[in-house]
């Protein structure tokens, strides 16, 4: 998933409130130092205790080699941060009688090499082996599928394929850095497909930015893959890229900026509506950011049957006599904001009931939240810094989600896009609907039940295995109910009584 | 690999010598019959000679299920083809107190939700996994591959991926079946890839066969990937996009049906000229068959020092001033035939050293080859039937090789293939050139000892796991050899003392 990467321009004065750099350290920053000690038994407690002073924590001590002179020892210790992990190899070259050999940056080391690769599904040990799975048997399964081209999902690994497709144009929160820089992204969402749906996810890194030359890639590629799952491209073109391809293709697209956000996104407010007792019909819905994902949260939650949502970007709250805006965001105002009401954020607040941030970092005061109705719902979701520090949020907020994974309510879209491309691809969908985008957020927030759902439980965890398999079934059967969605596949025979 | 696709218009009349359908029976046609039999304990020895007379091959036998009143088995026979696995039905059918259940094709079976899967090299099963192999840790690793794009190679999974393209044109010997019908076989030389080179190769098949728009799609989609396959493309138009993608890509494009064919039949043929002592620079070669794999063949030929070659295909030997010619067969003309010989097959076998058949099946009349010189080498390459049948080739040659798994000196592309783009991707390597083509053949020759050369043992078998090694690191040293032909990745830096 990426945010949003424009910077919301009428946020430009510094924000008062901004969250300091907090002591939060992560797996992501961690080092690990390997350094010699002296024979005193006390070091490994002064190695322990210099981490800690520096503000890291130790998460592993592995004695290499134990000597009579000395130990050589492995320290893995997570930072905040870059200088912080710097900050932590100082502290352990000061300690008496260490010495620091070397050190590893775990992040970097797990990716040399890349982090996928392909396996045979079937065994290459004898020749027998090789002339089924290659020349000359082959050969029957092609003529085969020649004459029965609908059975190609069947026979080959379309039926569980997603190509993970971009243009570079807008990484996580990183930008445009193009095709070969996207790829550790790429990869991790492939490996994401695989760990929690069991599905084959290939890394698809386009060096154009066109959209004319990216829709007819993926068009031309297309028939060895079930479903294509758009990822990180900017917006306004994400738009154009996903509509045209929906109508040319006869396999799902996904937008996972957009769609993946938008069922997360749903399926928490769902849940933190039943906490504070209130209705989508009835709630007023401010959400901050006007690109892929705001727009597709919008879409979903007018679908969904919210009655009264406002969307503010870097123009101020969309309006539709703002001649500033281009298509896609006058669109958006004309289907929200139908009086034109104009203002910036805060004006936006006034009275309302949710706020949903897929803006950028830091663009709300925490004061701001006082605005709000009794018992608001508040969703900063901005990553890697939200809207609004989601910790102080708490003194005006009855339920706060984010996506920070270090506090309560992580809004994550692997909730959504591994159990949505399953769906789709057990019942041989041909499309996406938001029908199914629906099912997959109702699933979704019933994964957590009534007697677990509180202010710090509205969404489950993303190892919660019934997640995948709720969203899955949901999607799977309303693609099935939907007249034309899915394609049947013949019946070249495999087997004869 | 193909085999040309296109029928011998010379050979239009009914060869008197076609080689009839033999008993030869192969796992690829392989069927497993599940029957219930009585108690009588002869039944089996009964269900075995019915197989047999029917001319198949008992490969196994399972009891499944043994009571009292009965068995039931599980019967995998091969065949010969098609029509050959029914009789064996028919044949167990009649057996006196068995019932067949269920028939199963085995090759079928095998291709069931395809043959290739995804798999994650990182574990992802905690929060600090994925904080790591995705957000937020990988994005530090995208800003440092922005800033070091020469990079991508070693932390990404290009420097181990090569795409495996085509437009489904020219199908093994099927033709144009399209992309869909094509999968199978590129999944299954997916599949070699993992086998024999460790390499992470993708189907990608293109729903377009015109050439701009296939050059356009692999020039787009190639940042993810290490080398490109070009696979089953027909010619003449594979001979631009080979070229037009060589000019335009940083890494290197090999198209088998071309180079991989080229190099084995070179390396068979410096053995076979081993064997009967004669020297490449002296022997008379004919090549049948001006498409893909026969043009690049007769370059190989002529940069590895051949001095007379000539080449027929359906228009007669192919000769400069024969108008009929389009532009690529008469360029071959010209750098084969300057003195404009014209005739059919038979005429230019006249006092040929060597033949060698990469055009369609039963093309040449075993007599025919008594035109030939003494100790004549005969490699009649189509794909699934020879030019001429290799078994009774042997009355007038000395030495013959074949596409044939069921006789001696097989010539299999999966010799090459899998060994060259090791090599190339060990090399980090920018491009191909007839140099490393030239490497990768004397290697595959030189697998082959002095003391183990013979008549019957030209070339190495497919599981020889010297194969690889050996072309693996001739092209590698080549490649590293050439100016420019590589390139040198930066030190991001993963550890520092």
């Amino acid at each position: 998933m990426s945010t949003e990467t424009a910077p919301a321009a009428g946020a430009a004065e510094p924000v008062p409130t901004a969250v300091p750099r907090g002591p939060v350290t992560s797996a992501s920053y961690s080092i690990t130092v390997r350094l010699t000690s002296d024979g005193d038994p006390a070091s490994i407690g002064r190695i322990a205790t210099a981490v800690g002073t520096a503000g890291g924590a130790v998460t592993a001590i592995d004695v290499v080699d134990s000597r009579p002179d000395g130990l050589t020892i492995d320290v893995t210790c997570s930072a905040a941060d870059a200088a912080h992990s710097e900050e932590m190899v100082a502290a352990l070259r000061a300690v008496p009688g260490v010495k620091v050999r070397k050190v590893s940056d775990r992040t970097f080391l797990l990716h040399l090499g890349g982090k996928l690769e392909v396996a045979s599904k079937v065994p290459l040990k004898t020749r027998d082996d090789l002339s089924m799975a290659y020349t000359p048997g082959v050969a029957r399964v092609c003529l085969a599928l020649a004459d029965h081209p609908e059975d190609v999902r069947r026979l080959t690994i379309k039926g569980n394929t997603v190509a993970v497709v971009t243009d570079g144009s807008a990484v996580l929160g990183l930008g445009d850095i193009g095709p070969g820089a996207a790829m550790p992204v790429m990869e991790g969402k492939a490996a994401l497909f695989k760990r929690f749906a069991d599905i084959d996810a290939w890394p698809i890194c386009l060096d154009t930015q066109d959209v004319d030359e990216i829709v007819r890639t993926v068009e031309l590629i297309a028939p060895g893959f079930g479903g294509i799952n758009l990822e990180d491209i900017a917006a306004p073109r994400c738009f154009e890229i996903e509509k045209r391809l929906r109508d040319k293709l006869d396999i799902p697209v996904f937008h996972d900026d957009q769609h993946g956000t938008a069922i997360v996104a749903l399926a928490a407010l769902k849940n933190a509506l039943r906490v504070v007792d209130k209705q989508l019909a009835d709630v007023k819905i401010v959400v901050a950011g006007g690109g892929a994902a705001g727009t597709a949260i919008v879409h979903l939650l007018l679908k969904a049957g919210a009655g009264q949502v406002l969307v503010w970007d870097r123009e101020g709250i969309l309006s539709p006599d703002d001649d500033r805006l281009g298509p896609a965001k006058r669109d958006l105002a004309e289907r929200t904001n139908p009086a034109g009401l104009r203002g910036e954020l805060p004006d936006a607040l006034d009275g309302a009931d949710v706020f949903i941030g897929v803006s950028a970092g830091n663009v709300l005061a925490v004061e701001d939240l006082a605005r709000m109705a009794s018992d608001a719902v508040v969703f900063p979701m901005a990553n890697p810094t939200p809207e609004v520090d989601p910790v102080r949020a708490r003194q005006h907020a009855a339920i706060v989600a984010s996506g920070r994974s270090d506090l309560p309510n992580q809004i994550n879209n692997v909730l959504a896009f591994p159990g949505v491309f399953r769906g789709l691809l057990d019942a041989r969908a041909t499309e996406i609907s938001d029908g199914m985008l629906l099912a997959a957020a109702d699933a979704l927030a019933a994964v957590v039940k009534d007697d677990q759902l509180n202010a710090n439980f509205i969404i489950p965890s993303v190892f919660d295995s019934a997640v995948t398999t709720a969203v899955a079934a949901a999607v799977a059967d309303q693609a099935r109910h939907e007249p034309g969605a899915t394609v049947e596949v013949s019946g070249i025979e495999t087997t004869k009584a």
